[in-house]
């Protein structure tokens, strides 16, 4: 196989994260094209060029116009904050690159739908990060729905939940401008929901919701307060295509909640529940056997839950978050070599967009029904 | 302190419960009136006798009318099909008898607005069995959000869940005919939610909802197959007085829930989490001290959480189900004595039956917003 | 059936245990002799017939001697204080009435013999209060266990926690001293995870043991210091009969611990684990079935689980403590009623503290092994 | 910083983890000595030429003798099976490479003690693989009995559980051969548990044990049966040299377990429980604040437990096995850097296994008293 060209744009929480699922994927899946970890770009250049030896890239740069264009880079992977998603996005298809860039497209749904189309022209390789997906624990789950194990389902229940924004004396920020952020905790978070709960039961086709700050203000560092434009927690009744509804519930300012994102898919022969605070346990219910031995099981991800026996053949030792993004890395790699298309793409990526757009959208319309075709152009 | 006749009427799941609350209350909370367990009324006769003598009434009888006549009688306990609450509550009152009176009121909201009425125009006392309300787990997670431990809440979720429909094959029976049963999952587990949720944020003053059946029809005994009227699962989004919206799941066809009846409180300062499964632990997580030792505590309710000393004095030996309802019947007497008022009594009950009859009627106009106000007459 | 007339000793935490355990274990359960609740006795006979008042029984008296000795008891409940269990049975033996006691038998070993021996020659129903044998929970292990559900035991682990001499500011009382208190955490709680442990994996034949006490010393109120001369904290290696070793640990200085009674039970097909902190589930593994599926089941007991139903028909909604007294009440009047002998009686009650004195004698001799058959006369 | 050549033999299991730690314990650990991934060993040497390509060596080799001698090497990574631990450790401190060699350091205790004396008399550094010891959960643990917050130890309970020899039906290997495997689960997994233990609770210095094998024979592939001569479960009462005692259970034949190991630690203070199945999550009680909340906490390891915030900035997200591996590295090469020494260095590793020795001496000789110093030369 011939090796690719990394391009990494941005060294945070997850240009990290990216930078060490480059340079794993083929180390622990094995079977996938060899990468180069070519360039990374960050400002100022000396800490691109820092970070550039710690994560093991051969060259530094600090202007992401180039990177997109240099010869040497296959594979561009977007990290930076979500107002230049689209411009590097765009410009990368345009010279030719495959583009991995983390959740959620853009500011705007039109963003979204500007990156889907300039994917779609390309005719190159897409990826959105939405890593939770990648958990060896969810895709069981989502075997186990698809083989009918607890029959046809009837209800979808999904949740997330962290605290990051939970204390009110934490101080304004761009984040809480609409115009600068678009959807709060529903863009944060809430996207991720959407993915999990869509891959379960397939199109959400409309919505009631109901969104609300935590605090309608919050302190400026200069003294005063501004206020919050956007939500930090949001719930919604929502209607799949298959024919059944579901529920969400969203929030940035939970208290005590760190990285719990999860769900209960109800079904006619029983039951799957998983929160992503503990990544490696499934708890299932089947309504078969001895009534007096029925109950729960929680069930250990293992070699039984592929790929989780690439990173250890013993059964019940846990992967980690960063592990699930090296999964990730792993498929679009995958991909471009010409196996089975990962997902989300740009185009499926905007599908879940359009969800959380529809949400907001209704809450600003007192809960009225909202349509999840109706959502951008 | 005069001692009161009691007369049950009903000898089932709640009529036992009755009976082992009624014989309970002072030996276990203590200076309460004492009671003299006077009448049962079950059919048929021989029934009530033996169950008379098993429970340790002096009297049975088979013709509900002359308990509530019954001159040795100061106090009906009803724990009949929903269809009789409200013949026997009206006779009862009308005969000067204090009532205490299973949940739902009636099979419509016009029987518990006549049941209210009723009770308004005796004088009597009333109380609905809403047994949760009683568990030292929940009445200390209320006086924590009342003392402002979790600080202003700002997200209120709620869920109950049990799995007595979940079965395809269980029969069609009148409990899925509106005209008889009236509410489905709502009027039978939906209440009691209603009622913690209400308790714990106020009252709540609209919803939007959606309610589906588990199967669209079940099997008639005699072969063939009838419709389902009523909802085996409903969901709402609902928005309280106090100014925060919360969500409520109901399902009567959740594998693998047996008791799942809780709620999360969200706050400024923590949040409490709490699930009747494992009804004598509370789970809460305040923002405070070092953050490194931040977590939900588990904490085992004891004589830290009244009234649950008078049962056991050790800490963490758990009280029961039956337990909740010795607590209910020791209110109830309480009240009749002349202390604080038990609740909800009748008027208090109303109240949150329109919760989800408004919840029914959002469903209904699929899923517009119903004002509780609206409800009724 | 003929009624039986019902003497209660003390008034305490115990003493309250058995007035609602034989007030209700006809009215629950059902199909038992009737009882009659006679004869109260405490000191002083203020508080002995106030507590009468309260608990339903028709006298009150402040003299064990002439309760044993009044014609209308048939039944003698000792909660005394332990030093007085062995005079009060010995002599309710002597005079003809069955005896349901608190545990442990006595002070000393000597006790117990002599007590085991007075039952036997009596020939009256004796049962010894190990409540937590009743647990419907509990007789389900037992029950797996017997019928291979998890194969032949090769390992069981046992624990008792709770903590209630954590503290170390404590003052120091009698209990502390052992010539009055005998054994601590061993007669306190050991003995009550012998009873479990034997209960499911038949006798234990040696044992070695450490033994310490959490303070050398505790305050005494009027100042200074004193000796804590018995144990807080046990573990033990034992040997079963039957062939294979486990291991228990026992404190009552197990901070945060307030009612931890368990085990687990290992097995060639399987594994079952206990704890009576969450008295309404048992968790199950079995080997069997697909791998990716398999874990720990958490099954909540129902009406599958005997007697559970006569409590509560609905599955998962949970006893309590005072429940298993109710039961434990009910095993004893159908002993005297002809049926199935309760266990453990006075003798059974010897054997298992035979083990608990035979850890004592090996934690003061360095941990050497001790039969336990040596125990004793 | 020099950069370092790394030299790894094996690629298993632990292979592959040594593999993974030593490209990213810079990568994300940051400031540490760069290595180069200059050799890899295995046979037959395609199989050491593809995983050389896939784990991102330089060079592959079939011969260790040859990888240890050669020049551009610095560290060697021993991931072979037991048996080779010690010639290879032994070529490669002569040869003068810095050495990491997984658990235990060989097959008897003299292997471990020749070890430690090669180690002694290289003057290299050496690190033993005892990854478990590296989690920031258990490090904020020990860091908080250190700090006193759970006050002094008085009890320390350990368990150690997996089912990878729990099946009676798996065949009869060189595994169960004492003359070839050395001890079963002490040496296997039990080790760990000590490393656990003693990193909280310091020396331990004597043991009396139990030990038995689940099936006394396993099956012949070629039919027929063999006897197991080690053990697949072990129990054992420790003193530690601070004047407590303790409890270790350790079993390979635990069904249901998969990764369970972990303790107890019982303070004057307070009490931690961890189990490494939830590895991100610590319980920590303390004795302090209001008695009405008091419960155990459950902690969610975040960028508060270093070093977890160079894997991921937020917190509850999680960290996985192959990350312990990552900080061990990290630690090694700190290590040779000149930074605080990691631990434990052969002569702690032997000092471990000391322990587990006495435990088998124990249980050979029927649980008498062993004292760990008296184990080996």
């Amino acid at each position: 196989m011939q090796s690719l060209g990394i391009g990494l744009i941005g060294t945070g929480f997850m240009g990290k994260a990216h930078a060490i699922a480059w340079a794993n994927a083929n180390r622990v899946l094995g079977g996938l094209p060899p990468v180069r970890l070519e360039l990374l770009c960050d400002t100022p250049i000396e800490k691109a060029e820092a970070m550039a030896g710690q994560f093991g890239f051969a060259r530094a740069i600090d202007d992401w116009r180039r990177l997109v264009d240099d010869p040497a880079v296959d594979v561009v992977s977007i990290t930076t904050p979500n107002a230049l998603h689209r411009p590097i996005a765009e410009a990368a298809l345009a010279a030719g690159k495959h583009v991995w860039c983390e959740k959620p497209l853009g500011v705007t749904l039109a963003d979204g739908e500007a990156m889907a189309a300039a994917a779609e022209a390309s005719g190159r390789t897409t990826l959105v990060g939405y890593n939770y997906l990648r958990n060896p624990a969810f895709q069981h789950a989502r075997r186990l729905i698809e083989e009918g194990r607890i029959g046809r389902l009837f209800h979808l229940r999904g949740f997330v939940d962290e605290d990051y924004q939970a204390d009110g004396s934490l101080p304004w920020t761009w984040r809480s401008r609409r115009a600068e952020a678009g959807l709060g905790a529903l863009g944060d978070i809430g996207v991720h929901l959407v993915s999990l709960l869509t891959g379960l039961g397939g199109p959400i086709v409309s919505v009631v919701a109901e969104a609300a700050a935590a605090y309608p203000t919050r302190p400026l560092p200069e003294g005063g307060e501004a206020s919050v434009e956007n939500e930090d927690i949001a719930s919604a009744l929502v209607r799949f295509e298959a024919g059944f509804h579901g529920t969400l519930v969203i929030s940035r300012a939970a208290w005590g909640r760190k990285g719990s994102l999860g769900f209960e898919a109800h079904g006619t022969k029983g039951m799957i529940r998983f929160d992503q605070e503990r990544l490696n346990e499934l708890e299932l219910y089947v309504a078969e056997g001895a009534k007096s031995e029925a109950g729960f099981r929680t069930i250990l991800t293992s070699g039984e839950h592929p790929p989780y026996g690439a990173f250890c053949p013993a059964p019940g030792h846990s992967l980690g978050f960063n592990d699930l993004k090296v999964i990730e890395a792993g498929e679009l790699l995958r991909t471009i070599a010409g196996g089975e298309r990962a997902r989300p793409d740009f185009a499926e990526a905007l599908a879940i967009e359009r969800v959380v757009y529809a949400m907001a959208e209704s809450a600003d319309r007192d809960g009225s029904r909202v349509a999840v075709s109706a959502m951008g152009g």
